[in-house]
């Protein structure tokens, strides 16, 4: 595979200098794209561009046909693991993700498939192949799973949930089959990212989306110790090189000091906790990843332009170094913004993060 | 009116002496009763439960007659203000509150009508002031209001919402108007808050429930400048007694030190922060609400007893005082709890609390 033209997010994560502060954005590719609406509409639903390899690879360069974008990254969704368990993912308008058979029970848990990823998975890694592939050197590729409590929880609820009342309930009732299914889950996900490594991922990033639910005591029991079993299982690079890893999570403000433990490269916020504040309490143990409010791309373009330059300054002021973040939004591209508030975005980062004196 | 028999919850809110750990609960009076839901197969919707002053205080006093709980709180709602203005409030099954005529934009704000709360919202009033009588100074009576900032995310969204998109985009698009309906929601609330006072609110509860979708920047904006007005706009008592007031917030870890020098009396944590760490940052300033998980009512009694002593452990070994504590959820009773279970929580409170040498 092509050496990388563009590594200036590999550097900023491991905190080497770098020239200008590196951006990509969680949902870069998806619905407020027209190109990508209009695939969408000759070629299904979205399940069917996951599975698809070249729709896949497609959907995944459209954002960096029309953007300067630091990253690309697979085009895929995190609940492809329980749909390889027979779970029945669908869709459902407005509704979000759901499945057919939801785990509830001992034996719901007990009669969950042994996954092969690179068999039952084989159509995300080609993906991932033909992606790392059509790139060519220019920008990273990024990886992804969700984390194994944050998959218990659609698993279980069979669904997004307000409440996660069915996995509350299993965890307060059953806390040991909540962590035979974490367990399962642990193990296929490392199978899984070292599989995506293998086949070209170079960052990997692990969406702890639902670990902010948890209550204070609960969180390193359900959700942290299975993330840190798959930091320390996951490879380097097929060229040897080290794969670093983002923790993303929302509405983690007071987790913060236990993710920067986790082995985590990267912390990727939400936009509710400020960058400064963060820096001065995790930012030495690792990068920082985010974290501007999404919905600062409904602004007009002069609040877009404000609102980055004061999160870089916020940033490198506190920081003091020169490196260590990746620009983001707090969670993802909300669908219904306008591309050109999102080329503004990328391009207004781009040019002021220079006159941060980042060299 | 009649003196109080039982001001433990007054004095714990306000650091006196006290002999044991008050206790109430958000959604104490609802759905996980049988009387309640007997009462409403009788009767009809929630609305009309609300509105009608017998039925509004029969089922304040329901969860009084069961368990020994340490103060009511009026049955309602936090959208009677924005039904008052006529938006059409209603209540679909399984997807919480809508309006039939959401605000979206400045035409909307400027339309809407100057509310009289003793005449447009009596029936709130009425059911204070029976409640009240019917307690006969057995507990205190606690009303409520939902803040500015979280009355508008339902009147701009037109319900419950996910991504808060329309608010988000008015608030990026144009602040003007958002700050202008905030203030009207907050002169409506001080009339609001003050008359439950004057008809016999002895404690004031303010929800702020989605403060902690805001950015770190905006929420002092957004969010608590108004909450401060409205504090330093309350009235004492009509027998000239102080009337404390909590602020509840759910995922509020980041703004916590913010609430606390909002003007409240205590603050209203959700289950994610730990309390003894709410209490070395702001146990000084405020008394602290919460905390438990609302899920741990799904555990056994045996797991129900653990975590209420874990938590009062954490609170009075953390502050070294005796006092400034009140147990409460971190949210509402989930529907779906035996009472059974809501009875040995409270109970357990009651009895571990005498063990932590509170005098």
């Amino acid at each position: 595979m092509k050496a990388l033209k563009n590594d200036v997010l590999l550097r900023a994560l491991l905190k080497k200098p770098v020239d200008y502060t590196p951006v990509w954005l969680m949902r870069q590719a998806g619905r407020y794209l027209p190109e990508y609406r209009a695939l969408r509409k000759k070629t299904g639903d979205f399940l069917s561009l996951c599975k698809d390899k070249s729709l896949a690879c497609e959907v995944a360069l459209q954002p960096l046909k029309r953007f300067n974008l630091d990253a690309a990254i697979l085009f895929s969704d995190i609940l492809t693991i329980p749909d390889a368990m027979g779970l029945g993912l669908f869709f459902e308008t407005g509704e979000g993700p759901r499945f057919k058979h939801p785990i509830r029970t001992a034996a719901d848990i007990n009669a969950l498939p042994m996954l092969n990823v690179n068999q039952d998975l084989s159509y995300v890694l080609e993906a991932v192949r033909l992606t790392r592939n059509e790139l060519n050197g220019s920008v990273p590729l990024i990886g992804f799973s969700g984390s194994p409590w944050t998959l218990a929880t659609y698993m279980i609820e069979g669904g997004s949930s307000r409440d996660f009342r069915y996995t509350k309930e299993m965890l307060y009732q059953q806390p040991e089959i909540l962590h035979q299914l974490l367990q399962y889950l642990t193990d296929i996900i490392v199978d899984y990212l070292n599989a995506q490594i293998k086949n070209g991922a170079q960052i990997i990033q692990i969406f702890d989306t639902w670990g902010g639910i948890l209550s204070f005591e609960s969180y390193p029991l359900f959700s942290l110790q299975y993330i840190k079993n798959i930091m320390s299982r996951l490879m380097t690079s097929s060229e040897s090189l080290p794969v670093p890893v983002i923790l993303f999570s929302r509405q983690s403000a007071q987790l913060l000091d236990m993710m920067a433990l986790s082995g985590a490269t990267g912390i990727g916020l939400d936009w509710t906790f400020p960058i400064q504040k963060a820096y001065h309490q995790i930012g030495k143990h690792v990068a920082l990843q985010g974290n501007i409010d999404p919905a600062v791309l409904y602004g007009s373009n002069q609040v877009i332009q404000q609102e980055v330059t004061k999160l870089l300054h916020n940033y490198y002021t506190a920081s003091g170094i020169k490196t260590g973040y990746v620009f983001n939004l707090g969670h993802g591209v909300p669908q219904y913004v306008n591309p050109d508030k999102v080329r503004l975005l990328i391009d207004t980062v781009h040019e002021q993060s220079v006159h941060f004196n980042i060299r």
